[in-house]
């Protein structure tokens, strides 16, 4: 079993940006942590980061392919990108919305996530656990399937 | 570790209810899937369900007592109220929001959670894998504390 | 052919409460003329009444299980509860939501109905008759189908 | 005693105009129906159709004068036409709003009804139902008068 | 003359939930208070508390009938609950609407009361000297009637 | 100098409909007092009205073809009716609209007017005295030209 | 009969402010228009003008004191000044709200009128012929009373 | 093959009305380009326009029996008429909605169109090209058929 | 201990002013009822009444430095005026709300007041008691400090 | 002549992606179609297609230069992009928007296009026939200067 | 070269007001570094401050007419002052709007100025810097005239 | 010291885009007086411009390492790009939002900003001028840090 995870925009200062709202964790240390957890559930993971919103439409197209999955934390593109929803909803492999901040209690803009209707589920608020639960999620829909 | 779980109005005829929607799973099933995982992760779990808005901000009161985290699926109370968010508040204890269904790739009313901003994080979309989500995202945050 | 009615909050008190708005029959009144088109038609009544919005829905589930139709007056919880919208949803019976009071012509907070989408049929403003209306509108469904 | 029946736009097409929304009836057969209910209730029945807004509202003047109270199905203008409403207010006799399908249960435009300040009460959902409750429910009122 | 006083969801926890938003003082403390001024003025004080909105709803029809002028604070379900408004009107007797926190200064969503105008005046954000305000605004409404 | 004066949905029952509102004149007495204004200034009046818009749009070609300027009062359509507004700006002759309401200070749905912007001006609430005014207004502005 | 003419902000720049929009007469020759009118009618001009809201309140309470109707060209405060539409509401005498250019068919910030339920009329779009209007209108409104 | 073309109101000023914004061509030169077009096609050619709505829903109902396909410039009514719309899904032939202007890009009421959910697709804004594009299109999609 | 009591516009005229909405009594009654309960408190009052809202901002800010609270009957800038707001917030004494009518349960543009965030509390609907009310929650809290 | 087409985001993947709403056909085939149609006509096709917005500026930018005018999808960026509507209107070359699937007849937040002010017209519903009947419009528009 | 400098309300107490909000630098200072600023340019200063919206736009009329261009800090009227705006827009001198906090990134209702449309530039955020700013803007434009 | 000056969408058309709005300055032509003002100042200059969203992410990421302070025009994706405006507040350093052309008084959609609670301030409506006046502003800040 193979599963994709995606990352938007940011993300790739995780650690260092903003540590009082995304913690300390960089991204590489959560992409560990994902990949320990997938080892232990028998799935290989692929790791993408893009801070450029048609490049995650790429990835989300590539491992829509080659990943029976996709975990999606598509940052601040979250909010507005129809185009990353309409990859998702294009590739129509079973894909999990991931957050690390619990972006429903922020501020308004961020309240909203308009990728939610393609998606299977939506986990947000907490951190590097988020992605966890997600390929936990994504595992249990895949292992049912 | 002892976690409360607090399920709102007609989540009592899961199984029944819209299957198409909420899935076949009743929510005496549930319950065991939670308990069963809370037995491997060494938690106690106290249920509740009531339809009245008020009997859950009893519940949450009195669970917030007992317990040192809780998992609340307030169902369609999420989304007007302030009642059961401002208790989840009083009580202090963290809170993990979850949801049957992927509430926010539904109809517009349902895509806003106003409980949102007292919890500590949010997961939709699973069926009954959102409570054992919900538990392990818990588990890990009492753990760590 | 068994019948639930539902009456929601403050109908309690009709006749005494606002009569201008609401008129001068009380809610017993109204009982005894519905039961009274009841057994002129055939149909045994189930009469309810609470002021608890969690109440009703716990009606709705009883009543939606030993009648073959609802008629349900939800009074001010017509304008903003989905927990009753779900129960009449999950209960799947043949439901007719009646008013009193003519609630599409008076201020604007009370124009719109959040049950609707899950009645088959709405009837406001001819005060007792309304129920009198909504009993044969049912009756007239029930019997066709 | 007389009662004018006004129906509005494309309903000369009912029983061929989607089926499955507005059900197989024509609207020949609705006439039938309601005057066959106004006899036995000693009703005299006037019938009127336009696809023209203006032209429903001579109707309304038009009938306003020569009956003592009316039926207005206004079809697709029910939910614009403040024209409609100034006729029904300007005549001033009983009028009881009605629709075959249950506007208040379908897409945002069609739930409200800009005509429903000026008449006595509204009755939707029941198909060709809706005009003999309300023929009922304007000889109910009338016949208290 | 006889006064009611009724406390609305979480006002229970009163002391304890969030002392920096509500203060310190306990609500069997604020009944204490205002059950002195109440023998200062001779009044005599019902007191009522209640997390559920329609057992607020009772409370206001009971009270209503047994006391000359009420006290409310309804707490959250100030915000949304046109049930409670509708009570307040159905008993007719002069009510003043009461906060501790000064809800008009706080976020936009509890910045609007839909019980205000069914009330004779709103009094917010001297904590428990809101009770003694009210109490004391009643007493002069109901002294001069 | 000739001018034409169109006149919108039941205006035609000028006098007898809700004269709290629109007062007792009707509109054949509005019509004689207008030629008696327009024969004082020298103007001749052609005079029309219809309650269907699309007659209204008729009326606005042929009068704006004959006539030097055109005084519209459309009635409920001034509230909605693009079409109106597309042929006062067809015609491209000088239009006054009159009301004889004040509809800027009436309910919300008649506060707009959609045919402003292919005016010269407005004028509303002096009941027939409106028409005259506009008269003026509009003699003095042909005669400047 | 004496009426009084109240000018707002930027009117005393009429003339030189914007001429294709307000036109090249100045605010002199409009009272000089208007004073003129005026003695026609046998009427007395009080005329005011100034720039600060607050002053304008001032002015409608004076000259609603020694005036039997009042023109209020209140300018750009027209469209946000609560505090002038109560002085109008307060002194009550009829008052006529003018303006030079149609604000109806301007910009979506200018098109309402804050002021104009507390006016018996409005006249927009004339230039200075909107006051010698609003004088007649004042006029046949005194004579009628 | 037999294809329905029908305007709304003011087209028939077509070449004379704002002739910057909707080019110099009269609609009988539109007509005459469609004609030729339809012959080259092999495609009969119904044609009608009306400034009253409800005249262009007659002539939907009667057009929309005789031909196989519909090509409809609502004009003005594009943007309110729910009449036109039903009236298109009624008679359920392929229709296209062809404007002249480029509606998209105007003021902010002329940017929706209600229409656009019953026919299969819109063309705007290349002057009577639209038309000849709106058959092509028809015919292509009747041709496939 | 010194208080400033501020009066916005139109206050002037009370007693006199729609006294169905605001009362009989005079702004100088009030006066003097403030003062003698002022004497009864041991507390000195500063008056001030203007219809500027800039003279209001020049009273706040001089009465701001010379007395320890203040009450503020901003009138109907309270709506609207950011100044006055900010004059509240930049003197940095203890200030209360109060108003005559109970402006929550007026219409829509009067429900919101834009001081509330800079003031401790709101009193509303007790006539010139809420003048009293709000110097007794004034001194209470001054008194407490 | 030379046309420029540039493909937004997931057009990519046509032809597998949703087929039931947008089609079999693949985006080579429809650049098949385009270039056979632009053989016909005389005009050379240069192709286009990313999944980044800022490259379909870049297209724009580049081919707005070597052409004479563009047909523009930006699929799901059409909702959003300012930044493509300025390329386009920087560019000042004619540009037709076309669209697969009927954008107006979608849900929401499709139904708005901010591109179409800067483009000379748009089509919307036909399939790859979009793309024909914009390159039509272009020709004829270029031919016509 | 001269140039007007006009400041809005509480900006006199600037230096102790919500000293982390807007400096501690009082007006005085800011008045000194401005002086000193147009000397090092050959700038002659003129100076005003008001509380008062109206005093503002005299202000701007009287300096307006003395100077060649004008710098505006109009606080918490900048938000909601058409009148000042139109003042600006009447003088039709250059003029800069200035800001000491950066009211776009503060709360809702500071984040809007309706004065921007009448102003050559904004500059908002850099405290006392934001005048020396201006003035440079200022002086940039004016040489260059 | 070094500061980065960031460029977004189409101003590498700069000059020949739309001169009426944005001048005929350049991009080079801004870049060349910018190096100059920051050789006046001791200031090193970075300079980059994208019209890829997510490559101006990258460029903030890059240049917020390697200079002590940013200016950031981001054009078109100012009113929208959460992920830009996360960028900034991500690399924490001073940054200066500036802008050719007003836009705050320009249309709707160019009036918000959605960056600007990240940055320090706002400067626009100068042309290249906004450049050197953002540079100016950020010396100053840096100065004194």
């Amino acid at each position: 079993m193979r599963v994709g995870v995606i990352n938007g925009p940011n993300l790739n200062l995780l650690g260092t940006r903003e540590p009082s709202l995304y913690g300390g964790v960089t991204l590489d240390q959560v992409e560990t942590l994902v990949r320990a957890e997938g080892r232990s559930l028998g799935v290989d993971i692929e790791w993408a980061q893009s801070n450029v919103e048609g490049e995650l439409v790429n990835a989300i197209q590539r491992l829509g392919q080659s990943c029976e999955g996709l975990i999606l934390n598509a940052g601040a593109y979250t909010h507005t990108s129809l185009a990353i929803r309409d990859a998702v909803a294009a590739v129509a492999v079973p894909t999990v919305e991931v957050h690390l901040s619990n972006i429903f209690g922020r501020e308004a803009a961020r309240r909203q996530t308009v990728l939610a209707d393609a998606v299977i589920g939506v986990i947000a608020g907490f951190g590097s656990t988020s992605y966890l639960l997600g390929l936990r999620a994504l595992y249990s829909r895949l292992a049912r399937a």
